[in-house]
Order: C-alpha cells, then structure tokens, then sequence
C-alpha cells in the first residue's frame, strides 16, 4: 500500500488515493485507542523529533500521544530556546537534528513553505504540522475522518468553511482534500477575509452571507479569529464580528434543517461561534480532537516507511 | 481497599481511613524507591497529563518521577505555551486534552477551586497540585508521611505551622489533615498573616510569638513567605520578618528541647529559617522532598482506579 | 576499567587513560547507532536528571537523545520555570531534586566552577554539560572522536583553534585534550580575544594571523563568535570581524593543502565561517554532531558506575 510522496507536506501534493489509505489506517488506529491498553509497538525505536518553530499546544500534544502510543521515542524542540534566537539558520538546525539521527520529523513553522524546503535537503521524513497560512495537513486529514464518520463519505457532501478563510491553513488544506474526495465545498464570511481569487483557482463556490451558507451546507467548518495573524484589525470589535458572521443557536433555528458543527480550535466562544453551538447536539468538536490522534498515529506510521508488511 | 471519592481535591474532601490509605501504600512505594530498580509497572499504559497552569518546578518534576516510576506515559502541559494565552477557556482546554483519550489528570492552578469545577465536568480523576490559596493534598500527605516515619504516629502530635498561614495551601491542607488524624495544631507568625477567623472556623490555637509556639510544639512546619502571592508587602524589609518571626538556633537552643523541623520548600534563607536550622540535625526538609515521590505514586496509583487486585 | 574521577566536571581533572576511555566506549556506541535499532538496555532504570541554567537546544537535546538511546529515565529541568527565580539556592535545588533518587546530573550552568562547587556537597555522579567560560568537556571529547575518525590518531596533530578563545569553554577543553593525547594546539584570532597570559599558561602557540594560522594546521576548529557573552562589542561590525578573521573558501584556496573545518555550532554564517567553506567537502562539522550522542553515550554509561562488567 505504498504512498504517492515521501514526506506529508500538504494536501495539495498527495493523491485521492493516498488519503484513503491514511484515513483507513486512522480507523484501524482508533479502535487501538478504545481498548485498555491503547499502546502499540508499531514504531519501537524510531526517533521522533518535534520541530515547534511556533507554539502550539494542542497539536503539539496530539503529535506527541501518537508517538507515544506507537511507542517511538520523541524529542520536543521549541523555538522559544532555541539556537534560533542566537541566529542560526533553518537548515543548521535541522541538519544538526538530523545528525543526531532522528528518523522523523514532525514541524511547524511561521513561514510558509519551511517544510518543503527541508524536505529538499535532508532525507528523513517530514510530517507538515502547519507552515504559515500554508497548509495543516493533519487537522484536514482529521476533519475529513470526522466527517466521513458522521455522514458515511465525504463524496458529494456540502461543507461551508467559514470565517477568516485568507489567513487559515486549515480552510486551505481542507479545500484541496474536499475537492478532491469529491465533496462540494463553499467558502463564507465577510469579504475583506475571503479573496475573490482564491475561490476562483480553487473552484469553490463564495458566499458572504453565513445564514446564506448555513441553508446551503450539510457540514459547517467555523474557522477560529486568527487575531494574532491579522496585520491590522478588520473589525472595530470582536461583538461587531458576532454579530454579523457569528454562528448561533437562533441562527440555526432559523433554517429548520440539522447541520454538523466542527470548529478546528481553540474556540473564541462568543466570536465565530456561541456556546449553545459549540456545545450543541449537532457539534462534533471534541471528535474532532479525539481523531486527532488516530490520523496522526496513521500518518507517522505510514510515513516512517516502516509499513513493510503491506507494501 | 475503596476510597470514598473518586478524584483528590483536598484533604477537606476525604476521610481518615482515605488518608490512611494513601500513608500505608505510600511506605510500601518507598521501598520501591531503596531498591537498585526503582520501577514498577503498576500504571503500564495509562496516560498522565501534567496541566500546570502555574509554574512550579519542584512539584512538576515529582509528579513526573512519581508517574515514570509507575511506568504510566506522561504528557507535560504548561500555561505558558499554551492556547490559554490565546484565550480559551479552562473547560475547552481540558476537554481537548481529554478527547484525546487521556486518563488522568494532575493539576495545578492559581485559582482556588479549579479542579473542583473541573471534577464536575470531566470523567477522568483528578489529583490536585495545587490550586490558588485553597488546598495542596499531595504536599499535607507527604507532611504526614514524614512526621509518622519520625514519631511512629500523629495521634497527640504538637504541630506549629509558622509563617504566613494566610496565603498558604500547604497550611490549609496540612490543618485539614492534622485534624482529622487527631493531631494538636497551632498557628503562629504575625497577627496580619493569621486571620483569626480562620483559627476559630479550623478549631486551631494562635499564637503570635514564635517563641511560645516553638516552646509548645514537637514539630515546627515552618511556612515559606510568599512575596510573590502579596498583593502589597506587609514588612519593611524581609529582615525585619526575620527578626521578629524568622526560626534560628539560637531561638531554639533557648528553649532546651528538640523540635523537629519542616518547611515545603523553596527555602528563603535567612527569612523564615536560618540555615544553621534548615541543614541542622531536627531537619527533615529533604526527607519531605523524597516522601514526596513516594506519596504521589500512592495517590496517582490508588485514584487511577487500578487498585482492582484489593478493591 | 576504571576511571580516574567520580564526575567528569572537566578534561582538566581527567587523565590521558579516562580519555582513552571513554572515546573508545563511544566508538562502540557509535556502532550500535548505524544499526536498524540504536536503542541499547545499559542504563534501564537508572534516572538522570538534565539541569539547564542555560539555555541549550542543540546540547540538550544531544545529552537527551544519549540517554533514551542508553534506556535512562530522563527528566528535563530549565531555570526558566523554575524555583531559582524564586530566590532559591544553587545546592537546595539540586538536593530538593536529589532527594527525589536521581541516579546522575547533567548539568550547565553560566557560573564557571558551578558543577564543581556541587560535587563537593552530593552524591550522585555529575557529568557537566558546560559551566561558564570554563570547560565544556563533552564538547572536546566529540571533537576529539572526529578528528580521531579522519586521521586515525590524534598524537602529533596541528590543530589551530580559532576565533573568541577568550570567551570560549570549548576552547579550553580542547586546550586540555589535545594537549593531554600529544597534538599540537595553536590559539588564532584578534589580539583582543586571545589572552596571552592564557597561552603561556597552557603552554599553546599564538598567532594573529589567521592565515598563518591556516598555513600551520591539519585541523581548523573555527569558533561560534559568542556575542552574547560579551560585554561590549568589540568590533564596529560583524562584518569587520569576518573581512580580517574569518574563515572563507578564498582564504583557504591560497594555501594550496587540505585543512579540514570543524565548528562546535551554532555557525554564524558569513561572521566567523563562510557557507562555501562550513558545506564544503573538508568540513567535518556535521560528523560532530553525530559524534556528539555517543561520546555523551559513553560519559553517562561509564560515570553511571554500571559498568560492573569490565571493572
């Protein structure tokens, strides 16, 4: 069952086939994590190394219980104490890492495209944890698990990605594997955070009125605020932004049709979405973050080449 | 052997045959720790996440000795890195953790009652680090075990705990823990650090010269001053605390007994305690920190609900 | 096969056999690092404890690695977080942590002489990890590995360290070693940071041409320009630094022999080395890296005392 590429750098490189293969082995993964004992020798002896160039707690954590639960070894580097700060280059570290021989490479970067760029250069493979507004390929992967777990596939779903599409890697990643599963996809929010450009190379379907993307949609994807990525502020105020694109209980009632919640966190509770959602029947939040692990464990398994038994 | 609640929030919570419990399998731990191999396999594949919403290096690294020595895998999870700075709530942040099929959680928080909210939330146990000016269960026990191991038993134990008792978790659950076990317990140190209040609601003697307390006590637990939980100095100087209320040898070759001496570290050397004491012969500070391990693989161990073998 | 000390605090204290040693015992753990599976039993069950007063990825992670590869239980403690900010001593740190039954230290620290001060007061075996400008004997005895690897022996070697010798622990190490195994050491680099004193001491040759210094040696080990160490500055800019002293493919094709390069890391790139020259075919750097587990290997399982077997 070999993959199409080396390294899982993003979404866009990888083939249909490729992300029914991991999705399939991260099935097989969480019925491992419904057991007692939700540990499996899988990855005995192989190095791990996370490479955070950018914080992140949450994904960070999930990364590092797949390991565990594969039982490679890890090694947890952050930026923050770095050798970065005392100026040395991205490809130093890396390659001083890497001569430590570690097998493994899971990173996330500020920059865009800081993956691919190592993966030119060095020869262990390298699992994309999120590269600037990029890609996030894992958090799509999981997504995509969660949806097709709800709804049985994903061919010919309707999903509303909604928010701040133009600074979220994970709309963009979510858009290439949606598309190419044969989802239908529609991106919605206010026009200064939706580029007209994008949904034209991407063929996704825009709209700016999220109740008018709310009726449309099987599945609604709510985006977080990335506040701390925005430049200058579009809103006067985080109410302002409620108000006008917030999703809500009332608003939903409004439809009289069931629609499934995901939000890929943290949640700004009170901004892109209320309690009364994220908390509702229809949310599928914390499944999510529970088949986080699984389609990280079957992403580290299958890219660590060490399926040998069914290649 | 079942213990009367499911999670360890404080000493307040549980019941003398609970705290006997804890003492008994902790002696037993502690011969674990004498041994050459200091490793049981008692949580083998169970899952601990260290949430540490407040620095504390001492506390976090005996968890984790405790936690590596039961064999369990441990997840480190620290507020300053995490998506708390980015404004998640509490609940969303250990939902998260959760989801992703954690089985314990050791927490330590500067708001008082933090677990206690957790607890009514989320399935898995909670043992307390810590949590505001409130409780520190953990630090009581290990008080405990250490008085025991020197006096055979604290039934009829004369315990002064010096200092600021006001701002203190430690004198809190030690106070709790005392009581229950039918200890004698006074308070002692500035009148604007000892509400008296307290010491009625508590059923405890005050006594603002140390002097007096240290002529009445077998046990001084002298308290550290936590400047750093003032909100506003209350002495001009911290020498001038010592002068008034600080513990040296010259005080205590005044009163012509022995008097064992505690403290639950870090010290402040030449505030609350001199050196000449806290490295003297009554000092058992370093058997407190070893106790420490001993009594949070007990803890950790008796609430994961592995104890199926005498249950 | 006994070594001379019970901590490896420096090369000054060691002898020519210790060295011996222990690059022999990391030539065999570099062995089993080329195999499928680079994990060995040696010190399964013994805890070791990484104490970082400074921060250190590259050196952290090295020593971390070594221990997971050797089996260890690890625990990382940085100052950042830790009870050091709150006033407490350098020896009650280390007790509290001690009391906990930790097998061995590694320990960096920015005073010069900290590792030593600690030796006289505890028990356990402390291999130093770099104290101050003082010695960083790991580093000398990786460096040793490599230039042993390229040829063959290390007796009779030229070898010019270069750069900030003033402020370096690398350089005095080094100093140590290679005088100890019989090469030929020669200081190059501005008047302003080669001590003279410091060469008569050590009894080392001085040079303040670079080039000439380039024209003497077999082995250039070009120093990491700490600008965070200094002071003042030193130079109008690190540009100045890099026109008269550093090290450039130009530089070196005027000479017409071959010089192998070697770095301790992090590289200033175009300050004190050039990349022509660090990525170049004589440029050992990355191979120090490598060497750098299985001398850290070697130093912990020796010092450990487990190495019952050839005693």
């Amino acid at each position: 069952m070999a993959l199409s590429t080396q390294h899982l750098l993003g979404i866009k490189d990888i083939t249909k086939k490729d992300i029914e293969i991991i999705l399939s082995t991260a099935h097989q993964f969480k019925e491992v994590l419904q057991r007692p004992v939700k540990k499996v020798p899988s990855l005995r002896d192989v190095t791990i190394v996370n490479l955070f160039f950018e914080n992140s707690t949450r994904t960070r954590m999930s990364f590092e219980l797949a390991e565990k639960r594969l039982s490679a070894d890890t090694l947890n580097f952050s930026a923050a104490a770095s050798s970065v700060k005392k100026g040395e280059t991205l490809l130093d570290t890396v390659n001083n890492i890497l001569s430590m021989k570690v097998d493994m490479v899971v990173m996330r970067h500020s920059a865009s495209g800081a993956p691919h760029f190592l993966a030119k250069h060095i020869n262990a493979a390298i699992v994309n944890a999120g590269d600037g507004i990029n890609e996030h390929p894992t958090q799509a992967l999981l997504d995509a698990l969660s949806m097709k777990e709800k709804f049985g596939k994903l061919e010919g779903l309707k999903v509303a990605i909604i928010g701040d599409v133009m600074h979220s890697r994970v709309a963009l990643s979510n858009i290439y594997l949606l598309k190419k599963m044969g989802a239908e996809v529609m991106v919605a929010g206010p026009p200064t955070l939706i580029p007209k450009y994008m949904a034209q190379a991407l063929d996704v379907r825009v709209e700016y009125s999220v109740k008018k993307a709310l009726a449309w949609c099987d599945v609604a994807n709510v985006l977080r605020i990335q506040l701390e990525r925005q430049n200058q502020p579009l809103f006067s105020s985080l109410r302002e932004y409620n108000l006008a694109y917030g999703v809500n209980r009332k608003l939903l009632e409004s439809l009289d049709k069931e629609i499934v919640i995901m939000h890929p966190g943290p949640i700004n509770r009170g901004v892109e979405l209320d309690s009364d959602v994220a908390d509702g029947p229809f949310s599928i939040i914390l499944n999510q973050v529970e088949n986080g692990v699984a389609v990280r464990m079957a992403a580290l398994y299958l890219y660590s080449g060490k399926d040998i038994s069914e290649s």
